[in-house]
């Protein structure tokens, strides 16, 4: 299977990379280094992408830029991150990818707890997560050639340590339960599911 | 009790202002007509639809355009009409409202049940909704001296007949069913909820 990981070089996406690599072709973009640079907050950045990649059977982001910080410092501006980042990037990383992808391929977005589960000062991530756990449904009925969509929802992940003290209470999500997650998507049949890790 | 109604001259925003205004007094804003005109779509007009409001006791939206289209004609372009008019026109409405509020206030938004029950041609308002749902549940915890916020979620309306095809199997919701919605919200103690009418 071919499959292109965006944010490879991040903290989820190098993991699943590792984890992919061993059994398929996983092509590695972000923005400044890996196989093939991206900006996601670009269509014309994405489209490119695309076209160097070739067909693929498989398109994973997790790449999710939002803003972080305190409500009384939040406005229309600081807002535009995650709508830009976390929101339009990936929605348009399928509405441009679906022109590429093969029949019977699947996009798996990355969301998160906050979706319905809102900490201080992430209510820029609890939108964008809503938007895109909103979009990844309706997508999923309208995408043509059995091709799938689905998002992973983890909370905080063992691997961000300092992102603990923001979500008191939560357990943290393990990188192999990630990575499950992430395989439910790829490699089962479902779509338009929000896949908690 | 003195209540803004943003949309006040739409389907439920008229229906609202003329069921309310009975008891309090009603503030009709709108693009083009009512007490006071206002873009939500800009944020210096939303400011400026506050400073003539004066200190309010509830903020109640009903405006929320979004791009209504074929999936194939879908693309970056048509999905800012989401964000711009349902997501950030209400959005705004909360982050720049929360400084004119009285203390206790209530801010009341507009989604509908295409958040979790697409429909296909409504991409971008499943977005837009999921979006302001995450952002409710977010202000929620974050909004101070006693300010709640809440959405109420309707499927079609009974006035809106035109929609009828567009969700097959959905019972309308009555208009009397909807004002109810917004009743729990705005006479009601919760916060942070989701109003099914």
């Amino acid at each position: 299977m071919k499959i292109i990981i965006v944010g490879a070089t991040g903290t989820m996406g190098k993991h699943l990379a590792s984890a992919f690599e061993k059994e398929h072709e996983v092509i590695k973009a972000a923005p400044k280094s890996g196989d093939i640079q991206v900006d996601i907050t670009s269509t014309a950045s994405i489209e490119n992408m695309y076209k160097q990649a070739g067909p693929f059977d498989a398109l994973i982001s997790t790449a999710g830029p939002t803003y972080v910080g305190p409500w009384n410092g939040l406005t229309d501006y600081e807002f535009r991150k995650g709508i830009e980042g976390k929101m339009m990037g990936q929605i348009n990383l399928v509405l441009i990818g679906q022109h590429y992808i093969k029949p019977k391929g699947s996009f798996t977005l990355i969301t998160g707890a906050l979706t319905h589960e809102p900490q201080l000062n992430f209510a820029n991530a609890s939108a964008a997560n809503g938007a895109v756990e909103g979009f990844v449904r309706a997508a999923a009925i309208e995408l043509d050639k059995g091709i799938r969509i689905n998002a992973v929802s983890p909370t905080v992940i063992e691997n961000s340590p300092q992102y603990f003290p923001f979500f008191p209470g939560d357990i943290p999500v393990t990188m192999q339960q990630l990575e499950y997650g992430f395989r439910k998507s790829v490699f089962g049949a479902n779509t338009g599911q929000i896949i908690k890790p």
